[in-house]
C-alpha cells in the first residue's frame, strides 16, 4: 500500500482568518471552534466548507492477548457487543442516533462467525489475532490485507457522499495493543503506557504491566518499525483504522479521532504519513491514563475532557456538534459590516 | 420575592445508580454524562427523564459604568447584537438552531427603543442602569422588579412545554458588574475577579481593575448582602436571570449556566437559595479569568473547557448535546441483561 498525504494549501488561511475575525463576535471569543472552523476551510480548501453525511465507522475485532489476563471482562463480550450495536442497544447507537451521524459496524476480526446483516460490514482478516505474548499478533500480509480494506471501506462511504469520518472500535484487550503499540511509537517505557482499560483492580493492573513488559521485551522494536510493531501488536480492527484513516485523509476527510485505541491507531498512521495530523479533529481526552500522554505527543488539545473510557467512537460522536457548530459559525453568522455592529476600539 | 427551592428528594438514587450502573458500558465510562443523567433523573424524580422544549434565554440590558471604558465596544453594540439577535445573525442563533432549542431574546433594559418585535420579549426595567462608580446602579424596587419580570419569563416557557432553560446574556459593560458581584459574593479581592472581557489590551485591563476597585471601596458590601450587591452592581439582564433561575428551579427545570455573567447571577440565586445548585448543569468555563475561581467556588466542573468568552448563552447552547446525551442514554442504552453482554469478571 502506497499512501501520499499532502498538507492542505494555506493559501486560503489568510482570508479565512479574515473571515472568522469579523464575525459579529470578540476577537477570537469562539475558542477552539474556530480553529477548527479555519482547519475545515483549508482541508475542503474554501470559505465556506460542509459537512456531509457524517459517518461513525466501528472496527470489532478480537486479540489473542486477552487469554493473558489483562482485561476484567472475557473475549466473548466484543461479538456480544458487536451484536448489541446491531440491535442499536450501545452508548454508540444512542450518540450516532442523537447526532444524525450513519453508523457502520466492521466485523475486522471477531472471534465469531456472525449471520449474514445487512448493517454488518464484513472485512473478518481471522478470528481475532494471535497472543503477542509469544508470537507477532498477525502476518505482515494479514496486516496490509486489514489496511487495504480499511481503504476500500472508506472508498464506498466517500462515494455515498461523506466527507467526515469518524473511527471507533471494540475489541476485548485492544488498550493491551494500543499501549505496546503507545510504547514503541512514542519510545516510552510500557508502564507510562498502561490503564486500567475497562476497569481493572489494581493487582490486575500491576499484572497487565508485567505481562505487556514482557511482550515488549520479547519483540524489540522501535519507533521507526511502525508497520511492524503495527502487525505484531495491532489488532485487525487497529490495522483497518489505519487504512481508513490514512486513505479519508488522502481523499481531503474530516477526520474524527476517538480514544485510547483510536489515538493509537492513529500514531501508527502518523508515523507512515505525518501530514495525516492536518485532517484530524482530536475529540476528548480520555480517562484512560496514556491518552492524554499521547494526545501531548502529537501537540493536540482535544474537544472533550469528560472523563470518558468507553471507547466504541463515543467521544468522536459526542463531540460531532461541536464540530458541526464550527462549520454553522463560519458560514451563517454575520460580519460586522452585514450586521452594522459597531468594532471594537483602541482600549 | 419569596423563593423556596427544595434539595430533590433522594430515595430515586440507588435505583438511578443501578439503572445506570447496568448499561452496556464499563462502570462509570461515561464519565460525566453518567453524574448527568443521575441528577437530571433526581431533578425529574424518574427513572426516565426527559428535556422537553429545551429553550435559551438571552437577556440584554445596558450598564452606566460602560462609560467608564471599562470596554473596548461602545454601549450602541448592546442594541446592535439584539438586532443581530432578531436578524438570525449572531453566534447564539446559529447554535440555537443547530441543537434544536428554542431562543427568546429578551430587552431588559437595553439603551434604546425597539421597535415592536413578535420575537422580542419588552420586559424593559429601565434604559440602562447608573453608573456603579458614583451610585447605585438600580434602585432596590427596580431589581425586585427585574427578579418578578424573570419569574413571569420562565412560567410562560414551561406553559409552553419547556423544562430545560438555557441561560445568555448581552450587555456592554457587564463583565464588570459580573466581576464587581464576584468580588463581594465570593469575598474575594477585585483584582481577581477582573479579566479582559470581550478584549481589552494590558492597559485596558489596569485601568478597568482601578475603576472597579474604586466602585467595590465606594459601595462596601459584604457578602450576605445579595440582594444589596445585585441592585448595586447588577445590570437588569442579571437581576432578571436571577429571578428567572430562581423559579426555573423551583419548577424543577434543568438550568443550563452558560459564561462569567451568567455564573455571577447564579452566584447571587444561589445566595438566596442555595439549593438551586441542585438544578444547575455548569456547561462550561470561560477563557475570562475569573470564571475558573467561581466554578471552583461552587465546587462544580463545567463540562466545556474550550476558550470560549462570547456569552449570549453560546457555551450552553453548545453543550447542551451532551446533556441531551446524558438523557437519550439513560432511556435508551440496552443493560447487560438485555443485551445479553457478559458481565465484568473479578480481575
Amino acid at each position: 500500500m502506497k499512501f501520499n498525504i499532502a498538507q492542505p494549501d494555506q493559501a486560503l488561511k489568510p482570508q479565512l482568518i479574515h473571515t472568522i475575525n469579523n464575525k459579529t463576535k470578540p476577537l477570537g471569543a469562539l475558542g477552539q471552534l474556530e480553529t477548527i472552523a479555519l482547519q475545515i476551510g483549508l482541508i475542503q480548501q474554501t470559505l465556506t466548507p460542509e459537512l456531509n453525511r457524517p459517518t461513525m465507522l466501528v472496527f470489532a475485532g478480537d486479540h489473542g492477548i486477552a487469554e493473558s489476563g489483562v482485561s476484567p471482562y472475557p473475549q466473548a463480550v466484543t461479538a456480544q457487543m458487536v451484536l448489541n450495536f446491531l440491535r442499536g442497544g450501545a452508548a454508540i447507537n444512542v450518540f450516532a442516533k442523537q447526532n444524525n451521524m450513519q453508523l457502520c459496524v466492521i466485523d475486522s476480526g471477531v472471534n465469531h462467525q456472525f449471520e449474514p446483516n445487512a448493517d454488518l460490514i464484513d472485512a473478518k482478516i481471522g478470528m481475532g489475532t494471535r497472543n503477542f505474548l509469544y508470537e507477532p499478533a498477525m502476518t505482515l500480509p494479514h496486516c496490509e490485507q486489514a489496511i487495504e480494506k480499511g481503504v476500500q471501506i472508506v472508498d464506498k462511504q466517500i462515494a455515498a457522499g461523506c466527507n467526515v469520518l469518524g473511527f471507533g472500535e471494540m475489541g476485548i484487550g485492544n488498550t493491551s495493543s494500543a499501549s505496546c503499540l503507545m510504547s514503541v511509537l512514542c519510545d516510552l517505557p510500557i508502564e507510562a503506557c498502561v490503564g486500567r482499560g475497562t476497569g481493572l483492580s489494581d493487582t490486575g493492573l500491576a499484572e497487565k504491566k508485567r505481562t505487556l513488559a514482557q511482550a515488549i521485551k520479547r519483540h524489540r522494536l522501535t519507533s521507526t518499525d511502525a508497520m511492524q510493531a503495527l502487525s505484531t501488536f495491532g489488532g485487525f480492527e487497529i490495522a483497518m483504522m489505519v487504512g481508513a484513516m490514512l486513505h479519508a485523509a488522502q481523499k481531503q476527510c474530516t477526520l474524527l479521532i476517538d480514544g485510547f485505541i483510536t489515538t493509537a491507531a492513529l500514531l501508527v498512521a502518523a508515523r507512515l504519513e505525518p501530514n495525516i495530523l492536518d485532517y484530524c479533529v482530536f475529540t476528548h481526552c480520555s480517562d484512560e491514563s496514556g491518552h492524554k500522554v499521547m494526545l501531548d505527543f502529537v501537540h493536540v488539545q482535544p474537544l472533550l475532557n469528560i472523563d470518558l473510557r468507553l471507547g466504541e467512537g463515543t467521544g468522536a460522536a459526542l463531540a460531532y456538534p461541536l464540530v458541526l457548530a464550527s462549520v454553522n459559525f463560519l458560514n451563517e453568522m454575520a460580519s460586522f459590516e452585514s450586521a452594522a455592529v459597531s468594532q471594537k476600539l483602541a482600549v
